[in-house]
């Protein structure tokens, strides 16, 4: 190659229009940026915490989407209803499930305290009243998603309604074929490729927000649909107990990033558009359920 | 209520066009009803063992996607290359990463043997020659969506590309920050939510038909993004070999549903609306990576 031709391709390259981009972050250099204003902690009485030889797993539970199976929830951990039951089922690219192994047995079910016995089904709620963060992709299962009430969430405008999507680590209250069969003392969470088939089908409970690969790394259950026949190989739950009745020392104090705000639209947009050097063809696209929802121990 | 309004009501019913529905079949009663021509088997040459101390994963290669990588790959397990190695990375809901844990150190790196040091990235082809089962939903990652060659893959018209889709299971090429730093030595195993912002980013080489849960059931990593900084914590790998080099009695008999039947078609369809008992509202969708691509035992 000779000069003239080297000259002109330089020459080329520069009258190229160049977009006028901000310089890219990450979504953890935004993260890093973000005001402490910017970060929610969740209510103590919203707070489960399961404990398990291996740790502690965190779940924030939404009153906003499934307030009847909510209050049952902490009627039943504060009786102590899971204290000493199991993780009696894990399936490999579905769920975790817990509770009382022995439900279906009414010779050996456990007692369910002063808990109802009997709910309505919570698979959607009135989108009245709820803020709504819609994220800018279309989504194949609602006709709006986004995040409500600091989950993932769907809704559609035409009928008024909200609900619960099934990403990783969400919490739903396993039922049985009727609808208004579960009380919320069989819980699930998912570990695997979203359900979202299960959407509106299920009354779903909250997230985990810590502590979730204390379940998603259990070994699988050697039955069908992942349960364990054998008892010995179930994980033992020592407890399952509100943040608000733990002593305040012994509580796991978290954070959530609000998803009305810059700090979170920006980290959607960093990561919609990966422009780091790994990437070399930015999606451009990011669905429901690949979208982080961070979490982060409070400052001292 | 006295009769009359009820007989009305009654005969209102009866008036109501009844859609004539075939009986719902199950995703499992449409797999159990397909004929033997419905399935194929992986070529030997196309199929990888890795055997670990708690069993064995197979893997089958896509060389219709990846020829380059598929080849060395090919060379790699033939010369014992991954034998004695480690599964030494695993983050939650993302990846399992097998290989040479100490590949970056010049001085500690396994030998390649006759392995390419070298190849181009092979992150899509041209779809011409590509048979392409589309699927009936939009796709938010690509124009298009559906399988080729048993692999979920996206694919434009527009640019005449198609490219595997990073769902559950698939199998890619770790590379460095260049797009054609990897040539198939260092491999990771999706174990969470479909990371599809990664397609078209990196060389998938296939994707794990039988003992996922082997991967996907492992402790995570203490470190940034899964890392086991102490050796002692990975998990040892006895080999991987081609199924083609295993003597015939060794091998796992396991057939694939081809994707251009009716009986896949059907399949999905039945995913996509689940007309059960247990579900109250079905989806009327279905995302790429929830699409199963059922495997099965050969028939003694």
């Amino acid at each position: 190659m000779t000069l003239r031709p080297i000259l002109l391709a330089l020459c080329l390259a520069a009258s190229l229009p160049v977009a006028a981009a901000a310089p890219y972050r990450s979504a953890q250099q935004i993260l890093d940026a973000s005001p402490a204003s910017d970060w929610r902690t969740p209510a103590p009485e919203n707070t489960l915490y399961m404990e398990l030889d291996a740790g502690r797993v965190v779940i924030e539970l939404a009153p906003g989407f499934a307030p009847r199976h909510v209050a049952n929830i902490r009627t039943l951990a504060r009786e102590g209803f899971w204290d000493g039951t199991s993780i009696y089922r894990v399936q490999d690219n579905f769920v975790a499930q817990f509770g009382d192994a022995e439900a279906d047995d009414p010779g050996k079910a456990k007692n369910l305290g002063t808990a109802k016995r009997k709910l309505p089904a919570e698979f959607e709620r009135d989108m009245s009243g709820l803020a709504f963060d819609v994220l800018p992709d279309a989504d194949g299962w609602a006709p709006q998603a986004g995040f409500a009430d600091g989950f993932a969430a769907g809704r559609d405008v035409q009928s008024g309604k909200a609900w619960m999507a099934h990403c990783y680590g969400v919490v739903g209250a396993g039922r049985n074929l009727e609808a208004d069969s579960s009380i919320g003392a069989e819980l699930y969470v998912v570990i695997g490729q979203s359900p979202r088939q299960l959407d509106r089908n299920i009354t779903q409970v909250g997230r985990v927000i810590q502590g979730i690969e204390l379940l998603s790394a259990l070994p699988r259950g050697p039955e069908p649909m992942g349960f364990y026949a054998d008892a010995a190989q179930r994980t033992p739950i020592r407890a399952v107990h509100l943040a608000s009745e733990v002593p305040a020392a012994e509580r796991t104090r978290l954070q959530i990033l609000r998803t009305d705000t810059q700090t979170f639209r920006d980290m959607v947009e960093a990561r919609r558009n990966r422009r780091d050097d790994f990437y070399k063809r930015p999606a451009g696209h990011i669905d429901l359920c690949n979208v982080p929802l961070p979490v982060r121990l409070a400052k001292e």
